[in-house]
């Protein structure tokens, strides 16, 4: 039984989802596991990880969406009440909030050599400020 | 320290919360491991993982009702506005919305011998679809 | 590799967000270990896990004021409908959905001795029922 980690970079063009699939998988397979547990870590709090269909760029823009209603930047209030904590912006209070309801954290059995995704799951950044940033997510295997 | 790894197939009703706790448990205990990691993963993009109160059916209707409020069919706007991503049918873009919302894993420790659940906590597959479906659940077990 | 478990007990206040960073880090360290996985499990249906901003308390404010609106009391239905489980009292059934929002469990890789939790994450407990609880969290670590 043995360990790796890395850190991954990945660049977002403001809210949004950005998938990164394809980066994790590659770097699961060099570490020639046949069996073990991946975790993935996502060190912000305004940024979360998802997973979803990776096959129409619509269901991307309909979370998106969505998002903005479930937790709007005004609140959802009559005349646009403001969050309390507003000095960052109005994105900023809901991207925590939206993080919170997605969450930080990833963890993916790896079988027979290969992470246990589903024929249509891909694994996603979900950044939620509104300008770009440069996200950090950090992997651990652990397995043999 | 060692590894063993499972699929459970669940079959849904359409929408609602399937208990299988059971299944899990009996699985576990065949693997007599003192104390170790269990990891659940959901391979599926339109049903996800729940912890909940499994003593009253009850709870479980009103998870499903409070659900259809929070990412409705009909995207909550007066008029009914469609999703962009509707040719699979109205339940097929809120039960991705809704997958995110809960998730596709969990993990859960094994402490002297049994899972670290609490008195109240069951293990439930949430079908977001309207028709059955079979689902199928990969489970990860580390330890000794 | 080898392994480690521990139980805190966390007195919240009544509904809100309550930081124990401190408490899981100084476990951590005392196992020492240079790469590893941590796992914790709230063994609750009414209180959950989140990982959030720890530097301003008006977050933590906007935060518990969000999922309010998202999960109300009275169902958020003209009226106040009530939920059909609701024997317990108001703040039951919707604390039951806000666990099942946030999640019971989090695991964090440990990175050069450390978790790997970005500047800005603290680690909370989720209390969703009104009045004071006691809670349990289970810590399993696994590494070397």
């Amino acid at each position: 039984m043995r360990q790796a980690t890395h850190r991954l970079a990945i660049s977002t063009r403001g809210k949004g989802l950005t998938e990164f699939t394809r980066a994790v998988c590659a770097w699961v397979d060099a570490q020639s596991m046949e069996t073990g547990l991946l975790t993935l870590w996502c060190a912000h709090t305004s940024a979360s990880l998802a997973v979803t269909e990776n096959a129409s760029p619509e269901v991307l823009e309909d979370i998106a969406e969505a998002f903005e209603r479930l937790v709007p930047e005004d609140r959802g209030q009559a005349g646009g009440q403001r969050y309390i904590h507003s000095l960052e912006g109005p994105d900023d209070m809901p991207s925590h909030i939206r993080t919170l309801l997605t969450g930080p954290q990833l963890t993916v059995p790896v079988v027979e050599g290969r992470l246990a995704l589903g024929t249509w799951q891909g694994i996603f950044l979900f950044e939620h400020r509104s300008r770009p940033h440069r996200r950090e997510v950090v992997l651990h295997l652990m397995g043999e």
